[in-house]
């Protein structure tokens, strides 16, 4: 068996995940008569708050279709430096959008506030030369850290007062309930639009969905047949979500005591480690293992070849962070799985 | 039990289909490392004669990577006035790549020849005032009709020669190759990228596959990233996918069959119906019943209520062509519904 | 001293324009502050009833302007199949604003009537597929055709009724109002936007204004700014465009029966020629010159060598119409130059 | 007589320059056939060492055509943090070219080292999920500071090692030339692309040109029809751009003294000044004219009402300096207006 600490996708549906395919009902959701796919959007826009979800095959789909609902040429998005939408998506922004990015460092180090939400706002074109900031985009976790449901309320309340649209970026928005005790409408509430991931921590196969009001979901799933979207028995995938959504989101704790179980070995280690707060491990390497650090993951055994940590690109380091690896948890890295990557770790160190 | 003859999308997956998907190793498409995935972008590569090939939700999206990577502004597609990629596509072609199309009609009324390619292509800019033709464009089977191998040879060596890029849309190849006995590849071989559909007549629930050169397929991963289209644990639809390629194929003539069984017996009835080439009836009601087909639709027991057939959007009719009724059959519709179907319109109609 | 039949545009401004441009008090107007480009505005705005105009580099800026600010992604532009941002801006109207085009044939062969328009429009997206039409534009004269202020309206109106943004481009609608006796207002008091050049048949060597509701000029102008038509000290040409439209929209008459005389000359020639409503003339050349007509123009002496016709881009006639050359005339074609043609021709011809 | 000191705009084309518009020759540059337009092309052309031009109404517009040529979707431009084309052009590079943007710092807080150069290149998508660098992009003088054609040459060098394509804003080059003394073409040289203005410093009323390889620039000619930059007789202004070139290069020095005279001034005043390099001069007010200096420009007499200086933006500044006032000297701000104003500033103030 292989442990992948490097991203938290878990390689393989459970049993009573699969059953839980087989027995969906499922019909073609491009003519909108899919069962599963219709309750599953029903489940989480009433679990978010909103009137109308989309299903979509990602997260990047999922915030690509907010923002081009949202904005478009002359317009800019406010969002942190270290946003996934800003980072990660390819320039999709751009691109597909053609709006451009107000990329911004909070002034705590950890979340925009309603104050640097203010202070990054552009009302004024300036005599036409700049795009007006129009929407502003949270996310939360972010990189694994914790905004609590009031702060990120107070930072999308700003926003909203200074005539912006507000997306928030949750793909980890159930760790972040997990994690403060509170409900995913929560921190849903004071936004028109909320991407959700199904896979990553909460273990579907595949999809995400975006919340928010019917006429902005409307003109999402027309965005999303142009973007190929549009997928036909989604149902299968839909009734993997259902079961995630039913099932896996109070085991994310877990997820969390592992990742701490893992920084408290890593830091035994000499690593130098970020406190994690949900299922992300950030840390450095003690300072002689830095070089030659990819050669510690290849000494590896096997099952932690692939997965030992994610190191990101070379050269600039976009995490934003001061750390160069991540680890993060998921259900197939229990806390015994933690304690044995940190074991290997030990006697290739050594 | 119900039958749907408005598209050829199948509303379940077969026991033996589930089954495969249950076993299929998955892993993560997106660091590349999922083996069911890597298996079946390696098959279908080889079925088709192309170096590379690259699994995406639909085939919407197939078709908008590959017009993406070939054409932008300033440039034109040249396409059957029919083409899917043209009409059903939500506008994608100028909305995500900038192109502009020159929709021609096939001066045979089928399928553009090797002269109306020539006829068609504009090289010359006009003084900078026009978009000069970069990709020829073509579909098979088209409306259900089917082009031969040889005959779409022809216009595609003309466009090459002509300096054009090719692509063919082959959502149905699978049906062209079954009802004219070509291999795939035969159809394939002249293209720079062809785009097939596991999902439709073949009856996996999701899924659609781009082949072509290595450095086009490349450029295509990174555009479908920045649309979404980068899922994570695909290998469970890929599973699926594989098993269809395999299992499906050589039943596809049954679909045909039961075309010519249902437009034979909508004949009976008074319809008008062109002789279907593959797994489409193209029909008009007879004329007593145009007004009121919607009504007759309603009339049928509730196993054709949904799926008598589909009338496509008032007003302008997109098929270009004189029938305002399609019939499509599939895995779920064997001569048996067929019978059905028509026995009821019968009792209906009278 | 040469005569240039290929379009009309003016090679020279006039003594009396030039001095005019010397004297006008110019500013920059980036900073808005360019009195006689803001006179100018003014002027244009309240001759076509409008509420604010935009001073920009050419016609087809102003256009795409237009289309920028009324259409994007997902939506479609209903306009004359030989409309002049459909064939000849190239492709601007899907590469900078996303959209797609209806390009409609009228069904008089002439004019897009109010029921062509109904036709055309498609309002449902046909579950996602396709894109829904957002905008009419209408184009007078479209091919140096006039259509009547109350016809032009009729068809406004309908695009207006069923929900559709409406544009004119009026590139040279001071000739539609010439020849017709209709103030421009009367043709552009339906449309949300109207764009007119003042080059072409006014004589000023550079510039074109668009024209509509204020917060639509506004969006327009930030977008003036991205596409580089943001200038300085426009003043100068703001100049030239004051001093056409006060003294040069009367002789306008001129041209028209400069283009009657050349129509007339032409038919005795054995040309084909369609009769000119303003200051085109459509021929075809006698079936003997046909070919060799290229031919012809060379033989010609040195003073017609360049503005004899223009024949347009080989191959697709983009005209739409069947004639194969086009004569124009304007301020520096006067009738006497028509005539000396004529005559040249027919030493040539023999 | 009122002084503008917010940009380098001359609000009236001196006697001469009129004069130098009057007699030239012109044409249809649409047709290519304006004289004086491919004269001026040319004549840039060969002062910037490069194949071909096109002569274009604005900066942006050039930077813009630049742009698009060079890259597009999945691309990234990297520039300096300042640079205008990602501050001031409306976010043209994102919604035109549909690419991202690198802002980076020059580790010397001046202009962008080769070094920096390598540190903000990204050649790797990072598993598909990041553009990758395509262009770089650098300007001088850059805020009226200038980069050494040395110094500027080993940058956009390392850039083509990496295998950048590399353009110049040369909105200002004529200063940086005439501060340094080196010749145009030493600057462009190392450079795909050039853009320099012929309005600002140079006192031409309208006008860019972007000068580079044949195809490049026949390609920047073809969108630049598409975005309305092809103007009829442009003539005009290619004369006034000529003369430009001929005859205010020379002068430029006289507008770098003048701003050096402004910036003793300021400095005696209490203002805390940056040494100004060309004809700009970046500057504090005193601590106690900070925030009520836009009323101190209301107490200057009218003819300094307009033109005391350029405060940018409220909120952030975008210059990306310290100063938050920019005084620009031309041809119409001789050291008599500079001492005019500091003379009317010191009264004020008191």
């Amino acid at each position: 068996m292989s442990f992948d600490f490097r991203s938290d996708t878990v390689t393989r549906p459970t049993a009573e995940m699969l059953q839980a395919m087989m027995n969906a009902p499922t019909g073609d959701d491009v003519f909108g008569d899919d069962p599963t796919v219709n309750a599953l959007e029903a489940e989480v826009a009433a679990m978010l708050g909103k009137d109308a979800a989309l299903f979509v095959p990602s997260g990047t789909m999922s915030n690509q279709l907010a923002l081009r609902v949202h904005v478009g040429a002359l317009d800019e998005v406010l969002c942190d430096h270290r946003a996934h939408i800003h980072v990660w998506e390819a320039g999709g922004i751009h691109a597909l959008s053609g709006a451009s990015v107000a990329a911004a460092a909070p002034s705590d180090g950890r979340f925009l506030s309603a104050d640097d939400v203010s202070a990054h706002t552009r009302l004024d074109h300036c005599l036409y030369h700049q795009p007006v900031t129009r929407l502003l985009a949270l996310e939360n976790t972010l990189n694994g850290s914790v905004s609590s449901a009031v702060a990120l309320a107070a930072a999308a309340a700003r926003g909203a007062a200074l005539g912006l649209a507000t997306h928030l970026d949750g793909a980890r928005l159930w760790n972040a309930a997990a994690a403060s005790g509170a409900e995913p409408a929560e921190f849903a509430a004071p936004f028109d639009t909320v991407s959700v991931c199904l896979s990553k921590g909460l273990g579907a196969p595949v999809g995400s969905v975006l919340a928010g009001r019917a006429e902005l979901i409307g003109r999402a799933r027309h965005f999303r047949k142009m973007y190929g979207g549009g997928w036909r028995q989604a149902g299968l995938l839909a009734a993997a979500g259902r079961h995630a959504l039913r099932h896996h989101r109070g085991r994310l704790t877990q997820d969390h005591e592992a990742a701490q179980c893992l920084a408290d070995g890593l830091s035994e280690l000499g690593f130098q480690v970020e406190p994690p707060e949900t299922n992300m491990v950030w840390c450095n390497p003690p300072e002689r293992l830095r070089v030659p650090f990819e050669e510690v993951q290849r000494s590896l055994a096997p099952q932690f070849l692939l997965g030992g940590a994610y190191q990101g690109p070379r050269g600039r380091n976009p995490w934003g962070s001061g750390s160069s690896l991540r680890f993060v948890t998921h259900m197939q890295t229990p806390i015994s799985a933690c304690k044995a990557l940190i074991g290997a770790l030990r006697k290739v160190i050594k």
